[in-house]
């Protein structure tokens, strides 16, 4: 049987993520589909058979991804440009397959995940952009750059990250390891903020970014970011941000 | 009287154009709306007095600016940043006003251009992208980006670019001057096709990158941009590419 490994990129705002949350903390948008769903009926359109899809991880309501990776098991005898064509062809045309591989008989999209990379995007000008506003939070304040990439480098590491978890969520452990944090600006006053870890708490990127925004308007003094990691409580941390202004840019194996 | 100068950005996806040209070899889309009688619209509500808005030149039905630039008069003792935020509220999500500036009295959009900059974005890889779609052409197959960068430079400088001008369409000269053309592939599979130039002929960034698309797929051959820009044919060049590759990003004072 073949082990079909996909990269996939989505606008992940008309769903409710990539696999409903099984949570009782949070309505969920009923009405939405998810990403995981769309594709497992594409397989089961151009293979003729029901496939489980494996996803790297879920990807909440309203988060977007350029390269989310899955993995299906299949007896179809399509070549992988094929297999790509035709899941594309049936397709919404807001996700697209953009890799197929074959993998290894065990190689399984979440168990062997060494790391992931999340980017956070924040248009930090006066107006908002029409060709932005599905896909960043716009913040019209100013806000201080260096202080916010100083308190990041506190995150980096290994640590318990339970400050930046969503509440009434269960895990077995809060401890995860960041291995990079950027805060960047560029000229067309984009922020971006670049997390990779080796794992993370649901809403934990959210989490951050909203401390990390606190932080660069004054609302949190410097120095907070050590506090709140300390404190291993939701309450102490920023607000979460927005769900449009997050993407899952890289899964790394 | 106050000159007032707006830098604007728009998605125009959904517009028939900045200003529907006068044309009677061109079909229009009657349903839609222009830019610019959206921001005139705006104007007056915000002024409560009807003006004329003077833009940097027209963009065509579909295309996008980053940076459009336009300028009207008006006795409003509104500030600057009254301005931007009452016409951004009233204004549709897919247009934004990104700065407002007092401009000299003499101050006239289109008369004082020096250079505009026209970017071009071709997704050149085998899927599409939910996020690129409404913004760039994509093309699966191959193409010699080296031999593509070696044809355009054949177009600096000062020529009569009859050859990639729209049929019909009766222009005074079609002498222009090309002070920079580049063309570019990024990481992420996105040729971006630069031009900047003292004016442009009606269709003539999407003629030239119809043209160089031909020459990059082998369809042209090596030599053919020279022998084309001679001819003075529009019949001898490529294809017209499609409008939503094109953004206006800059013009220049």
């Amino acid at each position: 049987m073949r082990n079909v490994k996909l990269t996939i990129e989505y606008d992940g705002t008309n769903y409710n993520g990539w696999q409903v949350q099984n949570s009782k903390f949070k309505i969920q948008n009923l009405k939405l589909k998810t990403i995981q769903e769309e594709i497992e009926k594409a397989i089961e359109k151009i293979t003729a058979k029901k496939s489980k899809l494996y996803g790297s991880g879920r990807t909440d309501s309203g988060v977007h991804a350029r390269a989310q990776v899955a993995n299906f098991h299949t007896n179809t005898s399509l070549s992988l440009n094929k297999l790509k064509r035709g899941l594309n062809a049936v397709l919404p045309k807001d996700i697209s397959i953009i890799k197929t591989e074959e993998a290894d008989k065990d190689f399984h999209s979440r168990f062997n995940v060494k790391s992931k990379i999340y980017r956070y995007t924040i248009l930090n000008r006066n107006s908002q952009s029409p060709f932005l506003k599905r896909y960043s939070l716009h913040l019209p304040y100013k806000l201080n750059l260096l202080l916010m990439k100083k308190e990041a480098r506190v995150l980096l590491g290994k640590h318990n990250f339970k400050s930046f978890a969503a509440t009434g969520k269960i895990e077995k452990s809060a401890v995860r390891a960041i291995k990079r944090i950027t805060v960047n600006k560029n000229e067309d006053s984009l922020i971006t903020i670049d997390i990779e870890a080796d794992g993370f708490l649901y809403n934990m990127v959210r989490n951050i970014v909203g401390t990390l925004i606190e932080i660069g308007r004054g609302k949190l003094s410097p120095g907070s970011m050590k506090q709140i990691l300390n404190a291993k409580d939701r309450t102490k941390a920023g607000p979460t941000a927005k769900a449009c202004g997050l993407c899952l840019i890289r899964v790394k194996y």
